[in-house]
């Protein structure tokens, strides 16, 4: 019998044990998880602490006993991967309940260990009332805070897509929140001119911003409640009763470094198209390993869901004996913030010039549900293009609803490589409910190519 | 000057008047419509009818006089085109309001001319309160009719996409509906399992359905404001206040055979893909024009306007001396009839299958938002794909939302001719609001993998 081993017990440690046992019934697979929780679903905690998920169990696919049962593999909860030995074979984990070590002996290896939140270089981050949001419990200190009565200011620092569904939550929760964000805009991924948008709704919905600002310092209040934070440049002392911190993530390739796995240049673990590392029969996938941007052509860290499950479904094909690749991701994204959809697919403006295209972009705002009916609103929709050979190289959508349609069909046009010509010929579903005759994405390819003809002259 | 003529003032013809326009303005266009107004979205008048919509003018886009001031090109309203002599270059014209007659002659001609909707052969056709929909006036009567509380009992022979929306139109405006439709099932685009869910949408929302039936007669009744219908084969008569004809539409293609313009094998008049017909200096599009559907690779009749305005915008290129082309649809279009959301594209099992394509299909349903939401729904997607290489085929998808964001990223990978292998790899957006980390897309490619493989087997 195989013994697979994994390392990591969220989307891509979970994608490949449930893949790899349906590939092969009688591989004989664990699954080492640090959490006293796996296969949960982080994106939902803002949910939670807004009140609309009353059970943090909802956002729990699988309990590690149901995991078990159902999918067939052991599952280690609240154990440590504490040593690799790759030539021979080998990990070492450490129990946390009960102190005990242990070693894992295994034919084939995932590293799924994710990421881990960044965190500012500054005094005071020890503090009880300071946050991260990377796991679970996590939230669950969070929302037992705020439903407690305790929480009436809270600072977050950073604006990632966590950071502004949290906004919205607490907010929901009555509280009143100040985004201290270090550039001048929020959502990084984001153009400048559409970020602004993002930010006039954030502004709008009451959430005080502070951008091009920083915290310089947390301290402790004699009021136990409270924590005072130094903002910057302003030099001026805030006290909250909750600071939140999301200035990104970064990946968590500690028992891989130390096993001496290869990073890329990324800080990921490097990984071949079928997932195996630099080390025989050791395999990563998720957000601890470099992911094939299919636009850029380069190798990045990702902290998205989405390809943490996709590489660890070909991981776990992989590690059953079958062949798959992860054949690269187009870098889409997506959240709702009060009334707003914000999603964006491929390279920015900036990204885009930095990888070496010659860069332009169209932006037009065009109907979602046909402009005579009552409920029709606009989707703002930006189009980065390549001006010498019109190949499409990103997007970006805001708008009430409708977003996710665009989103989408622009994401494939970017994993075939389409140009703006192309897209435009897209026969795309209309219905009044829906658009208008020629959709928003085809309203922005002929502006596209407007531009196009303007350079050429 | 060059000199265009354009017969009809409708999706294709304005686009390929405006568009013309815009690449050359010094062109002499002119636009020849038999009806009183131009440029309106037939689409809508559904919306008009239930009283969505207050003003007919909402769903015109244009009057004559703004098109011929904003646009710059001239239009004939309320003109019959009578006579094309292509020889000549010329176009007999008889204006129905004064009753004179014109020559118009140009360099350049296009037919726009539309279609024409189907009558069933039929006594009693000719009764005033017999529609077809195919033309703003058909809305404005029967909209005046529900105003003036004539109608309580519709029957409605037919049940295509206009015709499900009236449906939800007339009910909301409190009448009761019996929609008489000849084969088993509504929406001929649907297999018949994925029409069944729509089926039961309309029974559910008080609409009485009579499949495999068909109305033998029509005829007058003492009551001048009822009309009988015999229906078949139960051999009764039912007395209503309003018949509706929706049995379908058929290319218009008259003036073009009259002038010897060869014909396609669909009935529609032929055209490259630049719009041109067998005569020269004469272009189609539009739904009076053949339309290549890339998945069946045949050239078919279409009665949809995005087909009518990408087809009308590259024969206005051309019209202007530059080349463009109609890349070919996939036969996408969506509805909303109550409170679900239908939309496909590309080929349907049976026509797949008499395409000689090797068809399998697979059916999943997938929420729409996180399941762990409140406002979680799921869609119901059918894929249909060839078992023999997993080339991409056919998608139907029904759900109270989320549909045109799956149906307008299978459309664009129908358009690539993509298989359930490179569609599954799709880095689509997610977020808790909008899908799970898996799409309903992947859901179902996972889904049709696994049929690939066990054929395979």
């Amino acid at each position: 019998v195989e013994r697979i081993v994994i390392v990591g017990g969220n989307a891509a440690g979970m994608s490949a044990a449930a893949r790899a046992k349906r590939v092969n019934r009688d591989l004989d697979i664990t699954v080492v998880e640090s959490g006293a929780h796996v296969a949960y679903s982080i994106c939902g905690a803002p949910f939670l602490i807004s009140g609309e998920l009353r059970e943090a169990s909802g956002l729990v696919h699988f309990t590690p006993e149901e995991f078990q049962s159902q999918r067939g593999s052991r599952v280690l909860a609240e154990t440590e991967a504490v040593h690799l030995q790759p030539g021979l074979k080998r990990l070492e984990v450490l129990c946390r309940r009960s102190g005990r070590r242990d070693v894992l002996a295994y034919d084939r290896l995932l590293l799924a260990t994710g990421y881990k939140p960044r965190r500012p270089r500054i005094q005071g981050l020890d503090h009880p009332l300071v946050f991260t949001l990377a796991r679970l419990p996590d939230a669950l200190a969070i929302r037992d805070l705020v439903d407690a009565g305790q929480v009436r200011d809270v600072l977050l620092v950073g604006g990632g897509y966590i950071g502004l569904e949290l906004c919205e939550a607490l907010r929901r929760r009555g509280c009143r929140v100040l985004l201290v964000e270090e550039s001048e805009s929020v959502l990084g991924t984001l153009d400048r001119d559409m970020s602004e948008i993002v930010a006039r709704e954030l502004r709008l919905n009451g959430i005080e911003l502070a951008l091009g600002s920083t915290v310089g310092e947390l301290r402790k209040t004699q009021d136990a409640g409270r924590i005072a934070a130094l903002l910057q440049p302003a030099e001026s002392w805030s006290t909250v009763n909750l600071v939140l911190i999301d200035i990104g993530v970064e990946p968590n390739v500690e028992l891989a470094e130390r096993a001496g796995i290869r990073l890329g240049r990324s800080g990921a673990i490097e990984v071949t198209e079928r997932l195996e590392t630099s080390v025989f029969g050791v395999y990563a996938a998720g957000n601890c390993a470099e992911a094939f941007n299919l636009v850029s052509g380069r190798c990045e860290t990702s902290c998205l869901a989405t390809v943490a499950s996709k590489q660890g479904r070909a991981a776990g094909d992989n590690l059953a004996g079958r062949l798959a690749r992860f054949g690269g991701h187009v870098g889409t994204s997506i959240l709702r913030v009060f009334g707003l959809e914000v999603g964006s697919t491929g390279l920015n403006t900036s990204q885009a010039l930095s990888c070496g295209f010659r860069a332009d972009a169209v932006k037009i705002s065009a109907p979602v549900a046909a402009a005579y009916l009552p409920e029709s609103t606009q989707v703002t929709l930006k189009v980065v293009f390549d001006r010498s050979n019109g190949r499409l190289l990103g997007a970006q959508a805001i708008g009430p609803r409708g977003v996710a349609a665009r989103i989408n069909v622009l994401a494939a046009c970017l994993h075939q490589r389409q140009t703006v010509e192309e897209a435009a010929q897209l026969d795309l579903a209309y219905a009044p409910s829906f658009s208008q005759a020629w959709d928003p994405v085809h309203v922005a390819m002929h502006a596209a190519q407007r531009v196009m003809a303007g350079r050429a002259r």
